[in-house]
């Protein structure tokens, strides 16, 4: 690994709020590196190449990846694996004791071991420190809003969560031509960013008497054409939903909450014609996706490098995280 | 009136169960008839037109009729008008004492005052019996799966309910080439019917051991292309969700739950690529719409006429909804 970005999904499955993460535990999972070596059968891969680890793998073979309406591998699935490679085994250990592995990657590690499947090779002239976002959390966003979305021009946005993934959504809607982008956070320090990346206003919920629902509502005449919730909180995805179009809108949920969590909601908010739909990395088949992605940011079509905040050296992991917790950081990428 | 179902929806509306109903109220919204007379500067309609109620107006001139994505008129939505005319009377009374109205149609009533903008006028050899079902109930079904959901041609649906508008779910996902269609009720004596109308098999969840979408999961290898919910139950809703597949499925909402009835769900089960979607009268424009489908039922395109089960004179209107109530009539048509 050459640099790996500090997620929110991380975070969660340090905390234990994620299903299917087993301890011990190497976590991180939006990476980038160089091949080191291959394994036996390995084709397309040699050592020397660049490449993000993936940590939505596909494998080509079962049912959902010979379907173009998914991204998700069934036999690469997170449940099937357990923490562990394909046949069963890990590849880490610490003092003689198993360590599982997080979403097929780990790459909060100088060295991962990834299953074929769990890998996709990029320009090698990319940039690593940057790219690596690309792995997950750019990709996550943007691919909302283009991919899970398919935002169309013109149209009207609400982005709830200015973060990473939050700010790839922003981003993926000024690409999509919407005309007016609204940003909204509690953190009014992530407003400029946010603005300089296509939002065409923010707006702090707290600022207001009334509900953020009904803010949107007044704001844009009925509510949003499309909101994307880039929290993981289930309050906010109600106030989401309430915000979208009673007669055409899509609430598109992006954020992972914690497990066992719900919401509750009277399913007549939908009946006049709201829509409710959610993606993994966006919904993109990210073995050919990301390589593109990473081309896009090579030829300047997207910015990627505007939401890494903050650089340190692998060793300053713990330090990533506290910026990450304090709503400092948009994205700390460490360093190897 | 010539004729008018008695739908579901009525029975919530006499139970109070709708937001939206005031009373006293005259009842029934599925209905269709001949243009007694016409009111100053009516222009789409003269006496002795056949036309059909639309308890979804298109004042075609506000914002949403203006836009295609959607079939709910703002100018005319039930809240706005409250039980009443558009000038905020009504034109019915009961010993002195005003009646509201009900969804702009109260088709329960020998004579009838509807807006210009909610009636639609149809084939003057239609015959009103069966044709009333296009007004709602048929509509409603029918268009979820051909226009919502846009059920495609070798896909897999689950249909919950298989009363008048799960049966016409059924029928549309029959039109539209589905090649496993599924029908979910708790009473059997509707299956022969479900079956005669493009259900490929009907199940009982009562007959298993396991959830209803444990059921359908293993049955369909992971859940359904398109699933819907025709009951108005928030249970059915959950499991409806549930049973569609967890990449690609879609749910449609097409039952009405009681007012303040709501679902409780894990937001993340949405998460691998699961939609879900809601329309009232099939997300279609009635009012072209419905001339098309009556003129379909002549052609004998689609046979309405299979979902009444039970003819009565208007009298009888109470043998009506006790034979609703029991589960004994698919739709009672009351003939004036």
């Amino acid at each position: 690994m050459v640099a790996t970005g500090i997620c929110r999904t991380d975070d969660h499955g340090m905390k234990g709020k994620l299903e299917n993460s087993y301890f011990p535990i190497i976590l991180g999972h939006e990476g980038a590196g160089i091949v080191e070596s291959i394994g036996e059968g390995v084709e397309r891969f040699k050592p020397g190449d660049k490449v993000i680890p993936l940590c939505l793998p596909q494998c080509g073979q079962c049912i959902c990846c010979n379907d173009p309406r998914t991204n998700i591998c069934i036999v690469a699935s997170t449940d099937n694996r357990r923490g562990l490679m394909a046949d069963g085994t890990s590849r880490y250990t610490c003092k003689g004791k198993q360590i599982y592995n997080f979403f097929h990657t780990s790459t909060f590690s100088e060295y991962i071991v990834v299953e074929e499947i769990a890998a996709t090779k990029i320009d090698n002239n990319a940039p690593l420190d940057n790219v690596s976002l690309i792995g997950c959390g750019f990709t996550t966003g943007y691919g909302a809003a283009l991919n899970t979305a398919k935002v169309h021009p013109g149209s009207t946005c609400a982005v709830f969560g200015l973060g990473c993934v939050g700010l790839a959504a922003v981003m993926g809607c000024k690409a999509a031509g919407a005309s007016r982008i609204i940003g909204v956070d509690i953190n009014k320090d992530k407003f400029d960013l946010a603005k300089e990346l296509g939002a065409t206003e923010c707006i702090n919920p707290k600022d207001y008497d009334k509900t953020i629902e009904q803010v949107l509502q007044e704001k844009t005449g009925g509510g949003l054409d499309y909101v994307f919730e880039c929290v993981g909180n289930t309050n906010t995805m109600v106030a989401a939903i309430k915000s979208s179009h009673f007669a055409f809108g899509t609430t598109v949920i992006v954020g992972v909450s914690d497990k066992n969590e719900t919401i509750t909601i009277d399913p007549m908010i939908f009946l006049t014609g709201r829509k409710m739909a959610s993606s993994i990395l966006g919904g993109l088949r990210v073995k050919d996706a990301i390589p593109k992605l990473v081309t896009a940011y090579m030829e300047k079509k997207v910015d990627v490098g505007k939401l890494v905040t903050h650089r340190l050296p692998f060793e300053e992991i713990n330090k990533g995280f506290d910026l990450l917790q304090s709503g400092k950081s948009i994205r700390t990428v460490l360093l190897f």
